[in-house]
């Protein structure tokens, strides 16, 4: 992992410095495949792509564990000189993710909760400043942090299911979205629909979500991974150099003002989740999800 | 009124501070119903809602008694622990409000125009920066000012009465929006749309003012009340305290602009409504309004 | 030429400081019309109206020549106090303007690279930030530098022929927009598809750029200067005072940005352009063109 309040972006040497005769050195063991618990990784060295599937059933929740496995994949990709894009999916039916583990903010010590949050922070630096190509291969409901993985991505893809939805519900749980989702989300739909959608924490059924701009098309479930594969295909025609360089441009404002206010962010959410009445408040929301499954 | 350069958030205790078991002090008396001379507010204590009915012939005119009477009554609502939101409309037909008193601007002293300035950003500093859900019901022309009004609340549903017509007009009497109203705007509908209508000063059609996304949403008139507070239960589901924490962290950047500019931004207006210039354009507007009346 | 780092904005006096009555200074020699080697315009002394069209076959390149033509003849109507508005098109058939001229930026000195930049920031500058109104009528393709200039303008009409299309597509040449390209871009577009559009190096048809708000509105082509005329009239009958007030103030930021890093953009694309990896990027961009002319 990057030391903290470095960018990702800075921990690899940028791809337009590579000149293409020179080989990948001996001494480094460049990854092709590997899957851990909870993420399975697959790249397809003759494309350039990776394919990253959720494997974390029942609902592919950000554990602390699946946060730390996510960076560490999307870091190994990174520096693999044999990868340009990724391409993230569910292998769980139904459900992409279903956004940060709530157990991890309930219960739990000031320290744990502070090492979340970084762990939390971390996946987004690298997810939305990545060099590589990511496009979301949306195929179930995607609320909360689920929704922050598909709006960090270059392209989204949902499957055409109405029962699917997505989008970044925290105040109906009694919390708030931290200031760089609400950045990531206006940065796809705007002030006004961001606005909106936060204040009431909205799920977006697919349909829905296509005509807020929130996500890019819907396919039925069955071609998303063609369709996605199809849409890999067009921006990586694309030379990565000047490609790196224009999606940098168009992010830096953003990241840029995580990295710049890191700890104090980390601050703030120990601060605010511990507090009694919003412990109450997740503790009666995990009761509701337990009796709703029962 | 809050002190200068103080947003008027913070002279509330935030309401997520507040444990539900806490009974309100004996020593606050809590508005529940009043009436002054030209806003007539009545707070339904079940639901927690105001209706707030402007109704002051002929055309509902921001003047500096009207302003001063919104800003205390916004005020009022904001300190009542009954109160949880506020729909705004008009008691005047055809007119929701026609915006600034040009009367105010006019032939008047430097203090006057002082005086009249503080007041016009007062109510946008309390409207825009609201703890409580703002729908606003536009059942009428709503000009300049009274397009401000609108685009202040959390929600505009407005009459489908292509006769009434929304925008900030203010170029077509040779003014200005200041830059607050522009951000105001802006963060409705965005940048190019604002750009093109504030130039052009346009007058939006109810049904245009839809597609640009002005307004939420049309209704026929006498359907307007029962929208908006459907539209308004839906919006008290959420939880008071995640909902006005997300409202402002996504404001607060242009609440802050004016509170930092706002003594600057009252001499701005003083030095050049009392150019001998704009006098002569806005008294030619009178003169042509009293022609049509006539 | 103004002074570097001197907004063009500010070289003339401003509009709502000249009585009507007050004749132009017979010092003066106010432009009618004139024609140079690349660009030809008319000025319409009774509409306050200038044509210019660009006149430089075959593809209307933006070369250091027609750059310094295209800022003189800006300033030229810009302090000609008969000029209220100018209508940029093309008199070459199919292509508006191919955009910045690849034998600029290839083999050549650094001086001349840095002389070259120069001259492309100048006429941004002047456009962007013109008092006049502007309206692009793109009578064929504007890919890159030649859509800067559409996007620049106060109102965009295209021919609808879907042959024709407009974007920046610097990224499709391995090079990269700079920062106030993107910039105009997002204020017309947003942040989504400007990100999106940027990466690709999209050119978009003109059917999908109205689709996209790239432009406002497409009329067959032997309509647009008819149409162009008929917007110019609309726009004018705006006081020149309020509006030019209005535009500086949508516009402001933007300009800014690039005012006050300028020396530094000019070092930035220097030491891109000269590289030589992108030197052999544009070589082989410009044999694949001769290899399709031939």
């Amino acid at each position: 992992l990057c030391p903290p309040g470095v960018l990702p972006l800075c921990c690899r040497p940028p791809a337009w410095g590579r000149a293409p005769q020179q080989p990948p050195s001996p001494l480094l063991t460049p990854c092709r495949a590997f899957s851990n618990n909870m993420i399975q990784v697959e790249l397809d060295e003759s494309s350039g792509v990776a394919m990253m599937k959720f494997k974390s059933p029942p609902v592919n929740s950000l554990s602390l564990d699946f946060l730390t496995e996510f960076s560490i994949s999307l870091e190994k990709l990174e520096n693999d000189r044999a990868c340009r894009g990724v391409i993230i999916t569910s292998a769980v039916p139904k459900v992409f993710s279903a956004g940060l583990d709530i157990t991890e903010m309930c219960g739990k010590s000031l320290e744990h909760y502070g090492e979340f949050w970084r762990a939390v922070q971390e996946f987004w630096l690298r997810l939305y400043g990545s060099n590589m190509v990511t496009v979301a291969a949306i195929n179930g409901s995607s609320p909360a942090g689920g929704c922050l993985i598909a709006l960090s991505c270059d392209y989204r893809i949902m499957a055409e299911n109405p029962k699917f939805s997505i989008g970044l519900n925290e105040t109906q749980l009694g919390i708030v979205a931290p200031f760089w989702f609400k950045d990531t989300f206006v940065n796809v739909v705007g002030q006004r629909i961001a606005e909106r959608s936060l204040q009431l924490g909205s799920l977006h059924p697919a349909p829905e979500a296509l005509q807020l701009g929130l996500v890019d098309e819907l396919v039925p479930e069955e071609k998303i991974l063609e369709k996605a594969s199809a849409v890999m295909a067009k921006w990586l025609a694309l030379p990565d150099h000047a490609r790196q360089l224009t999606k940098s441009m168009m992010r830096k404002a953003v990241l840029d003002r995580l990295v710049a206010h890191r700890e104090e962010d980390i601050k703030y959410f120990i601060n605010f989740i511990s507090k009694e009445s919003i412990q109450k408040s997740l503790r009666m929301y995990m009761e509701m999800l337990k009796k709703k499954k029962g």
